[in-house]
This record gives structure tokens, sequence and C-alpha cells, in this order.
């Protein structure tokens, strides 16, 4: 298919990392994880973010879900955003797999601030009451909006001086670390959060996400968890390898640059266009528009993407490692060229 | 690592499965399956075994437990071997992700028999009991035994005639088809099975398991279902590609074939030693040996494998598609000359 | 304790219900349900009701959460309000027990209109997403509130029209009834609701909750599902022994009928102090009042009574079947003596 | 209906408990066990059985379901007796609430023995295998036999030893304690159990069953899981209120007393006569008999009973606190007759 803006998931593998899948097809290695290359990708893991127990997974969800398991009892709660990938996209899995409430509040540019989540805290020691116990946060948002760090450290310690553990969904870490231009020990260390969900995937690997706990001691149980939850991968090396180069080699962080660059781009590209206007910035490698209804459908036909809001006729274009700035400026062609034909239509 | 007998997931990818998955990574394709390489997996499928319903996993744990979640209601249960994966090796992923009891049986041989079933199906309609709706049995065996037609066959019809329904694992199912001389049909379709747990990965592909329905009916929910089990994957497009040579070009059965005669011949060469015998009957790629308790240790320091029943000294010994005969000649040397040391030791 | 405001199930059992229950005590009797009291339970529900599926259980949290897991597969979700018990009260069980997801939309008068719960059933076929299986609505609300009969229908038709099951979490339906002037045919079954938590400890009764299904065929699982739930009532005869006066001789009615009374008067009464206004409508046993902060303390220490919003100083006062007019005098004695104390205060 | 010997639960109230019930019929109280009966209950709980943490639930199922819930994770495991009602009689409620694989073990007696569960222990560690943490026993057992206090001693100290807890369904737990001669202090602490599910509706109450536990640190997320589980009583007083004869005035021990001695009885009575033989010993209130298949329909017909073992026509015979000596003569007499006409009748 040609490369669209749908998703980063829609692009395939880096080269660098179905060379390093390759290169893992050695004779034998032990299944489950009791490899070299799952004892290199810890070891890259621990090099980026100091002491970490690192639990890699199979899809973002797993991740996710993994941490409310291993953080939470089935009467205790996570409050997040309502458009939080872990209220809106997972289907159930977090309620069904864990038995735990997720609690959404409403956050217009996809962030959680503290004095909001200070106002979903009643009813703490109430036995009729779910007890809040993790916040959950995406970094960037599924609105592609950033936290700042000060953001994400006010809202560690708010969580740490109530009792409760900060969880980031980190499905394009990557992507927030570029843009922010910080390393991910600045990014999830320094700010205090407890548990990440790691993501490789929509950065260029395949199905390499990873469950990352910055205190060891929280993962005790993990490894039941994990194969409980039907994540525990007989040839783990397979992906395993691809971490080294993505974290050894900085391979995150030049697919995540790119990408974001290229958002830049196509922001530039269409926000130039009569009547294309953001829905939210463009900081990470996602760009969000509020277009003519009219151009949806034709525009789908040759580029495919996803509407976020049928009502509001807002639209969502990702970027990815392999964007180019000639799919920019193929897709700007098609949107002139649609918007053209527009515009000469008479009007219903 | 050395080729081992350890585990047939210990061997990596066939050179045609990692070839199909690197050509797949081509440009974009939609996520979760809406891509060319899944569609001409499924009409894969349907070539080997008629109209079904597949739905592509990441592990065999998942396979099975989805089995169990798309049919059974939470107060129904599983019948199935006490040597069943589903009962030891799966901690408790069917348990806590359906809610439903599984029901183990005592076989000797790792088959469940109809006259054995029968006698545990007591307390239908009794509301304080749980009510049996699942079959579950595995082929070939954990033992590494295998069910003939007939014996599928009859525990179909029991099912269908009580109101069950027959699941296979088969974590391993090329090699009991190549065994028994059949094709897919004619093992699963011909003998009456509802849903298997078609196991690509222990016979040369990688993250390549698929729950199939022979009746599609049945599979309605399952979009759902496998989504809340984490199992969507969003670049199905790289497992989906193996599949392809696997079905389509019959690398099952050459990888099944060489393995299961790999066994064959470790069978002959171990058991024509003093003190080695059969557990059980060499039937697929398995060879269970009973072997003197002072073998055990020196010879998993040359080659690493699995100690089945510490008690009875028994040991598991596995052939994979790329066992050569020199690792056979090799690791029957390395036990004759422990067998050697252990004689010439004097006894404690 | 002496009678008070804090909850229609800190009364206890109206003496009939008690004579009932102490009239069962007669020899033996089969347990579960298997009993002519229990029967004759029935047969009280159907009269009222049409046919009927009727499922005793022990607790009102029982009676919503099976009403879910009869009706809901587990990435089925449920919409409520923000303010249902269902959602706020039931520390998760819901969630743990079923794994469906609730959906909670936001309403100021306790009460789900049509065109709201529209807005809550995007995403249908979409395997990412759950999927809205069932409208729960509280009747009366927990804010005191009542749903009209056509706004109940209208939920029902919409609800019907796009698949969904419609619920009514009655722990006070009585009360609804009575406030209504309708009986519970008219209520329940002319309306098209599907399935009610059908409450009687509210009203008098002790652990008579029960799930009713205006289709029976909707509650061929209840058996298992209610043992599983933990409900299943050995010595059930003394449960169902007092639904008999209950739904026989109207004494829902006549209890539902003089808590509603009471709450009239006691707002009649309340409403006229200076600096207290209601926070909702009277319009079943329930008198939510906005009072002077300082009021709560003194008076609580009087008459034990909830708090409901402690920003707002809204308080929750219920009457019961056993409220005496002098109860409202006292209690209305009572506040005006310490909103006198509170005047002659001097300011901070 | 007529007294029977077709369970224990088939009788109704002590009329002491009723009176009990009764007389907390006195105005308001504050729900949930925030009441002085409740508190009454505690302190006679402690005063038998020294520091513990008590938890009324309204199902023996419930208290079974809850001792898992509070103390294993969902990857650990029961390990039980295949005859035990937590995995025979329970429709699937442990699996389903919490998450944990039961792991049955044959017992001919209904014993656990601690040889034999040490045979259960394997796969500690393993991440593949759910992980044993509880040795659940019932006394007497489902068979009506009693471990002795040294017994008891022996699994706990062996639990304890390999980090498991033991759990003791005490559905009957009074009629163990009268058999053992024995105050419950000795029968559950001096032996070292963990928690207990403590049965009263066996034995002459209603829905009174509590959750104990011996150490009151382990009960720690028990008002939380309580309500999850559907088992929060608002109204608990009137069950609480029970407790107080009951254990205040050795209501227990009188009524086990008895029931127990009418087995003895009845054994005497029915293992006199010809073809009816004990099928375990007569050690608590249940008399198992291995009787003419040919006895059991005429018999059934004039007092209801259960059969335990349709093949082997074993069936079950329960004395209750209301049981009388003519009720045992008359039983005898039908027998008698049944037997003679038996007899008389032509062989097929």
């Amino acid at each position: 298919m040609r490369r669209s803006f749908a998703s980063d998931n829609n692009a395939g593998l880096h080269p660098q990392a179905l060379a390093a899948l390759a290169n893992a097809n050695q004779e034998h290695e032990l299944g489950y994880g009791d490899d070299p290359y799952t004892q290199a990708a810890e070891a890259a893991f621990v090099a980026e973010l100091g002491e970490v127990a690192v639990f890699p997974v199979l899809t973002g969800t797993a991740a996710n879900v993994l941490a409310i398991a291993a953080l939470l009892r089935p009467f205790e709660a996570v409050i997040c955003s309502r458009l939080a990938h872990l209220w809106v996209d997972e289907c159930g899995a977090p309620e069904r797999f864990t038995g735990c409430k997720l609690i959404p509040l409403d956050t217009p540019d996809g962030k959680l601030q503290v004095a909001q989540v200070a106002t979903a805290l009643g009813g703490r020691g109430d036995e009729h009451r779910v007890q809040p116990r993790m916040i959950s946060i995406t970094q960037p948002t599924e609105v592609g909006t950033l936290y700042s760090l000060a953001e994400i450290q006010a809202l560690a310690e708010f969580a740490h001086a109530q009792g409760l553990y900060l969880h980031v969904d980190g499905a394009r870490i990557s992507n927030a670390a570029a843009a922010l231009n910080c390393n991910f020990s600045t990014l999830l260390r320094e700010t205090g959060v407890d548990v990440v969900s790691f993501g490789g995937t929509k950065n260029g690997l395949l199905n390499a996400e990873a469950l990352v706990f910055l205190n060891p001691a929280l993962a005790k149980e993990m490894p039941y968890l994990r194969k409980q939850a039907m994540q525990l991968n007989s040839k783990m090396r397979f992906v395993s390898a691809q971490w080294l180069p993505f974290l050894n080699d900085q391979l995150w962080l030049r697919n995540a640059q790119h990408a974001n660059t290229m958002a830049q781009q196509l922001a530039e590209a269409v926000f130039a266009l009569p009547g294309i206007e953001p829905a939210w910035p463009v900081e990470s490698n996602a760009v969000f528009a509020k277009v003519p209804a009219g151009l949806i459908a034709p525009l789908k036909a040759e580029f495919y993407f996803y509407v976020w809001d049928e009502t509001d006729s807002i639209v969502r274009w990702m970027c990815a490692f392999d964007t180019q700035p000639e799919d920019i400026q193929a897709f700007k062609a098609a949107i002139v060229k649609i918007l053209k034909s527009l515009e000469s239509e008479p009007q219903a």
C-alpha cells in the first residue's frame, strides 16, 4: 500500500530492526527470554534508565493492562483521560483482565492536571467506593500534545503524596523524548514516573513493547502476570534483538525526530490551505486538523487515514519514521485539488 | 547456542519464514489484519480446511484461552488431561481470563478417552455445579503420543451428542498430521473438531499461532475477544506472511516430517543404549526417556534439555525442523561417554 | 438508635415482614428456593408483572451486577449516569464480576436522556471499542428524582432500536411506583423495561432483593450465574415469605406512600427555614438540601445523616416506612435551634 | 415439609436465633455493620478465638471465595480435596471471582494429608505454573469425617513451612468442635489455622456465615473485597444478633451436640439393618450409607434425601439441631418396610 498518514503502525520495520531480527536467527536459543539477546536488551534499558525491571510484551494494550495488574488490586481504580487509549481503544481489556474500574476525566487537550485529578479522589477508605491507586497519562497524548517535564513531575509528586502510582502509556514515548529534546531518563526517571508502557512498534520495530518498572521492587509478580496475560513470547530473542539498535544505536531518536519533523512540515503545508485548521497544537508526530467535511471522503480514497471526530470534521494524520517530504507534497497536492473541486461544485 | 533437544521452540525461523517476513516489509499496510498478507493467509487456511474463521494470535496460550472464551460461559467447564498444557503450563491464564473451571482427568498416556470423559459429566442442570461444555485434547499430546483419527472422531461424536465442543490444542499440529500421514482437513474437519489452536511457532515460524474455527458461526465474538485478550497485532502482516509458504508451499509438512524423522533416529540411537528406555512411544517429534539419574546433570551441561519427571528420571528430548543427524550422533556420543564414566565410578 | 433520616435501610423490618419471616419457621423445607414460599413469591411477582423470571438475591449490588452478567458479554458495556449506584457505590463489583466497562455520563438531575445516550454509542462494530449493550437507569434516581413513564418508554424504545437492553436499578422501585401513582406493570412492563433490580430491603424487608426479567427467555443462565455470584440462599424461604405480604397485601404501597409523604412533609418543614434550599426536587422519599455549612456537624450529632456533597454543603435526608411526623418536628426543631446558635455566633 | 434427613440447612432457625433476630428490630441502626449488634458479635468471636478479624457474609460459598480473594493473587492456587465443596458445589465461583486455579487431589475419606499435598507443590518459581499458596480443608469433611487436631496442626505447620495458608471450610464447624469435644480456639487457633469460613446457617441460624481471620493483619483488604463480592449486608444487625446466643450462650454447642448424637443414633438404627453399611465412619452429623439400590426411590418418596453416588448406591442422611428420636424411628420403620417389600418382590 502507498505510504499514507493513517498511522505510524502502518509503516513496517526499519531496516536496522529487520536486520537485527534476521541476525538473531542463529542456531538455537532458550525460549521465553532466557537468551543473550533479551539480556542485552535489558542491559540497554538499564543503560538508558538506571535500575529498572523490563518485561517485553507483544502489544501495547498488554503493557497497559499489565501495569494495572501488577500494581493494583481489583477494588482499586485508575484515573485517566476520557481520550486515553486505555479507556477508548482497548475493548475493555483493562477491566476484564484486572477487574479494576477506570475513572475517565474530561480533558480537552488530552492532558490530566493535578487539580482535576484531585477532584476524583473522593471516598478514600469507604468500602462502597473503588480506591484510586494509579494515574495513567499518555505521552504524547492521543491528540498529539505533550506533557512538559514539569507537568509530569507535578503529577508524580501529587500521586506519591496521595499513595498513588504514576503510569505513562508511552506507545510513542520516543516521539515525546525527541520532541522535548531529552533522554528517557530525564523524561521518566527524573520526573518520578513509576511504570511505563514503553513502545517500539510505532517507531519502526515489530511486536516490541515493554513494561518498564522504574522501581524494580514493584515488578515481583510480573513473570507470572505476563504469562497469565498470554504475553510470554517463546522465541523472545527476535523481539529483544530489535531493541539493541533501537536503544544502543539511537535508532529511536533518529526515527522519532524524523517523524516529528515530518509532522511539522505536514502541518505547515496543510494549515496554509484555506479551511484547514489545527484541532490541537502539533507537538509530536501527529497532525489533527479540522477540515471541510467534503474533503474527507475523496482524500481518504487517495491516502487512507482516520476520522477522529465525525461531528466536527476532525481528522488525524500521523507521520512515521519512513514518511518522506514527497509524501507530504503529494498529500498537499491532493488536498488542493479536492478543495478546488469542492469550490467549483454547486452548493447543496 | 548450540542446537540442542531442549525444545522445538528453541529453533529459530525457517529461512523461508524469515524471507516471507522480510518480503512483507514493503511500504505501508493497514494495521490489525486489514492487509493483503492476512487475507492471503486466511485464504490459505480455507484452502486447507474449507470454510473456517481464522484468528491469528501471538502465543499458543492465547489461542487456547480464546477458544474457551469464545465458546463457553464462565459457569461452564473444560475437561482436559491432567498433563494438558492448558492445565499445567499456562499459569492459570484460562481460569483468570475466562472464569471457567478446568476439570483435569488422569491420563497415563496423555490421551482422554470417551469412557473416561463420560464419568466427568455429572451434575448437568444442577446450579451448584459447573457445566462441562468443552473437551480439550492436545494433538500430539504433551508426552508425544498421538490420537488416532478414529479416537478424535469418537471424542467429537461423543462431545456433540452431549452438547459439548471439541477443542484441539495443536501447538504441534503439523507434527501430528505428518505422523498420521494425512492433511489438516482429514485430521481436523473429517474428525469433527470444532476449534483448533493451530500452531506455527514450534514448526519454524515466529509468533504464528492461530485460532481456527471449523464452523465460522462460532467465531462471531472473536474480534472483540481477541482484542480484550491483548492479542490484536498491529503489524499483523509480518506474521501473516509467514503462513503463506507454510501452508501454500507445504513448508509445514517438510519441517514436521523432518522433525519426526529425527525423533525416530534419536529414539533408535538412545534406546539402544543400556539403561535408557522409552517412557512413552515415540509417535511425533518428542522422545521421552527414562534414564539413569546420574546421566542427567552432565548431559544437560553439554546439551540443554528439560527433566519431565524428577522422581522417575524421565527426560524430554525434542527434535525440530533444523535438527541434524550429526546432532543426534554427537548427543549419543555424549551419552555413551557419560554412561561409561558412571560405570567406572565407585558406587555410593 | 433513634430514628433518623440517614437512610431508609436504617429502618428495620416492617412488622408484617417479620411476622412472615417468623411464620416460615415451620419444620423443614428444601433449600435453595425449592420450597412453597419461594414458589408463592414467584407467583406474586407474576401476578404483578405478568410472565417474568424472578431470581431472589441477597443484596442490591448483586442484583445490579447479575443483570449485567446475564445479558452482556465482557466486551460489551453499560451506559449509566455518573451518579449511578452502579458506578459510584458498588466498589467496582460490576467490573470485577462481569469484566464489562461502565460508561458514566454526566447527569445534573441523575437522569439519562435519549439524546445524551445516543452520543455514547460510537464505535459500534469496531473491535478496538467496547460495544454498548445496556442502558441502566435508577428509578427513583440516586438524587431522589423520577423518570416519567414517557421518559422510561423513550429510553426503552431507543435501546431496543439500537439493540440494547434497558435495566432499571429499582432499589426503591416501590417509592417510584407510589409517587407516580401506578402499579409495577405500568411502570416496568408497559414502558418496555427488560430487567429490574427489584428492591424490598429499603422498604421494610430483610435481604429481599430480586432480579426480575420481564422476558423470561433472557434468564436462562441465571441459576448458574446467581450461584457463581455467591447469592444462592440456602434457607431461601425466609426471604421469600416476606415478599408475600409485600406484594399480595400491598405492603409495598403503604410503606412507600408513607415514606414519600413523610419526605414531602420534611421538605415543607425544612425548606421554610432560612438558608435551606432544595438541591433537587423532592419526588420520592429523599430530601436533598443545600444547607449552611455550619449546620451539618451539630445536626449530625443529634440525627445521623450523610453529606452528599462536601463542597457545596448538600446533604441527604431519607424518609422510611417508619418515619413519624414527630421525627420531622424534632428534626426541624433541632435545625432551628442550631441555626439560631449559628446566627448568634460571632462571624469568623 | 416433614422433618427429613436431606440436609441440615432444611431445618429453619432455632427459636433462640429467631428471637434474637426479632429482638434486633428496634428503631434504627446504621447500615452495613456499623451497629451495636455487629460489634457485639465481633466481640463474641474475639472471646472465643482471641484477636481475630471477622467479616459476616451471607453465604458459605462467599466465605470460601473471599478467603481466596483476600490471601491469593490470581496466579496462585488452592490445593483442595476433589470432594471439597469449593471444588464441586460452588459452580466455579472461586475461579470466576478470584481467577485462581484450584488443584483437586483425590481423597478417599475426604481428608488431605501432608504427604499428598507435598506432591502438588511442583513448579515453585516457574512462571509457566500457578503457584500453590493455600491448602483448603473442610472440617468436618463433605463425607462427614473429621480431621484430628493433630492432622490439622500437621497441615498448618507444613503449609507455613512452605509459605502457604491453611483455610478451613467450616460450614459445619460447630459439629466438628462438638465431636472433638473442644472449643473453637483449640480447634482453630491452637492448630495454626489462618482463616476459617465459619458457618452458622447449617446449625440453626439464618444467612449467618463469617469469614474469620486468625491473624487480623491478613484482612486489611477485606472491607473492599466483601463489597465487591456483593456480600455487604445493609441491615447487618439482623444477622449479627443471631451470633450472640450462638456464641455467648453456647447455642452452637447444644445444637451441634444434638445433631451429632442424632447421627449416632441414626447410624445405630440403620446399620443394624441388612444390606445397609456405612460408606464412611459417622464422625459428625452426617450418615453416609451404602444401601440396596431398590431402597432409594421409595424411601425418598417418604423422607427426602440426596443420593451421593448413584453408581455405588451411596446416600447421605444429615441430622440437624431439630432432628428428633421419633424421626429416626419413623425413618427406620420406613426402611424396614421397604426392605421387606423388596425381599418379597420377585427378582428381576
